[in-house]
């Protein structure tokens, strides 16, 4: 019989819920607005009643896979998470493991893409891979051994916060130089608006993108910057777990002559001799519609 | 009955043997001199002869451990190491392992150092721990889920060069700002000479310390950048596999008040809120003397 994962993707907007075969196959996405959710306890109520419809489909179900911001792997909590709206410490996992009696995994957004490449992606035959989510800001995941690097503490896989740059930007973190605070949809929007003096508002990296493809020179600048600091990230990355391949996630991933084509090459040149040439740069094949859901889902088929 | 390792740390100007127990004990040490051996060939005779004599010895010797510049854990070779005076590939794992007939492994002078941390010293309990070592170079050795990475090539682990400073000074591997060229024994003594305009020739990190501890204001400001860019290495290093100690083996870590304890407080203001204060920064626990001997001979008893 077919085993299937319930995997709810937690934003500060919506939660998605799907069932999601170990095959990848989507089915059944709810969609929920977290915000309705003032009360915590209501908010797991209502996850449970849409778990137990789940479950009325008589479909060998496994477990839960649960993606959120700031959730620890280990813990099961997600912590302070600044973009929703509960500030105490959830005990997600082991609330609804309770209250629907079946085994349920968290992770941070970023770790269940990195295991969702593993399971539904382009890294299903890697043992050392390492995934980059760009967007708002940078997230990583790190497979080595065959496994996700959680750490000591479960936090393991924050990329976006390596200095690059000392004295550089400040972060959203509040440290300085950041890769995140570069290599990000606003870390290319702020770059774009140094180099233009551009004062227009909303602008977005998809803007930057479309400006970028029409010729704008100020645009192709910030894009080069951008993989730049992108490739330091990168190489430093490579350097320390030496892995298979780099994959590229997120809206940027789509920018390819902008991203991953230059980033090859940049990579490269800041490598040690040893190491060029044998890491592969490609975007991720996970659909992007549906990647949180699948990261989410994955964590219940992980090893 | 105790079992026993051979190990072979082979570096350019001496070759050290020894038989080392399980529990760490060191004996029958001996050394050859490498440069006496032009032809590779006669240095694996040599090396046969005192294997057999360990062998004569009627312990339980399971198996060789080898440190050498350059080397491959997969491949079992040494590769084109500039400090070795021969200049092809050496099979030397395949080499001994034929004609000994016992298990040989091998790897590089770093990662044996931080298996011997694991197998031999502060590490004994740890899963998740880096290894530092601060000597001509910097090397380094990474443990995710109680095993050592080796990543995809087997060349895992190269903190000394990842870029800390874009475009900043030339490191012996001809890139440019990687922490090597800041945070070893060369690198202090080049930002010495840099801030005291001195001309001093052979002068040594030794001779900074003694400098830095009779109270010369260049010598504890040089000490003051090195630990400044290390904080940087280290805290890009925690925040990719969270680990619960980060170890610094070799002379400098004995500098504990212008090495350890300002990088621990360096350390943490680099690092996200969420990692402060969880990783420990400890001075290697592995005895100076006969480290490199210890981590060769690690190498056969680790899982």
């Amino acid at each position: 019989m077919k085993k299937y994962s319930i995997g709810i993707d937690i934003g500060g907007t919506n939660t998605q819920t799907a069932l999601v075969s170990e095959s990848g196959e989507v089915l059944e996405k709810k969609v929920i607005k977290t915000k309705d959710y003032p009360n915590y306890t209501d908010y797991i109520d209502t996850l449970c009643e849409i778990i137990n419809q789940y479950k009325e489909s008589q479909k060998d179900i496994i477990g839960i896979g649960i993606g959120a911001p700031n959730a620890n792997y280990y813990s099961g909590i997600i912590e302070n998470a600044p973009n929703l709206i509960w500030k105490e410490d959830l005990y997600i996992a082991k609330d609804l493991q309770e209250k629907v009696n079946l085994k349920t995994k968290v992770t941070n957004d970023a770790n269940a893409a990195t295991v969702g490449e593993k399971i539904y992606g382009g890294a299903k035959d890697l043992s050392d891979f390492i995934m980059i989510t760009l967007g708002t800001g940078l997230g990583s995941g790190f497979y080595v051994n065959n496994k996700l690097v959680y750490g000591f503490t479960g936090s393991a896989g924050e990329l976006g916060h390596i200095i690059i740059e000392p004295n550089g930007r400040t972060c959203g973190c509040k440290k300085k130089g950041c890769l995140e605070a570069y290599c990000s949809a606003s870390g290319l929007v702020k770059t774009y608006q140094e180099i233009s003096y551009s004062v227009e508002a909303n602008l977005t990296a998809a803007d930057i993108y479309s400006k970028a493809k029409a010729g704008n020179i100020s645009a192709a600048i910030a894009f080069d910057k951008f993989t730049d600091k992108l490739a330091v990230g990168v190489s430093n990355a490579i350097l320390i777990t030496s892995p298979e391949a780099v994959f590229i996630f997120g809206g940027l991933a789509n920018a390819e002559e902008f991203v991953i084509e230059p980033l090859k090459e940049k990579v490269n040149s800041l490598l040690l001799a040893n190491f060029r040439n044998k890491t592969k740069i490609l975007k991720s094949s996970l659909p992007e519609s549906d990647a949180a859901i699948l990261g989410a889902a994955s964590l219940v088929f992980e090893l």
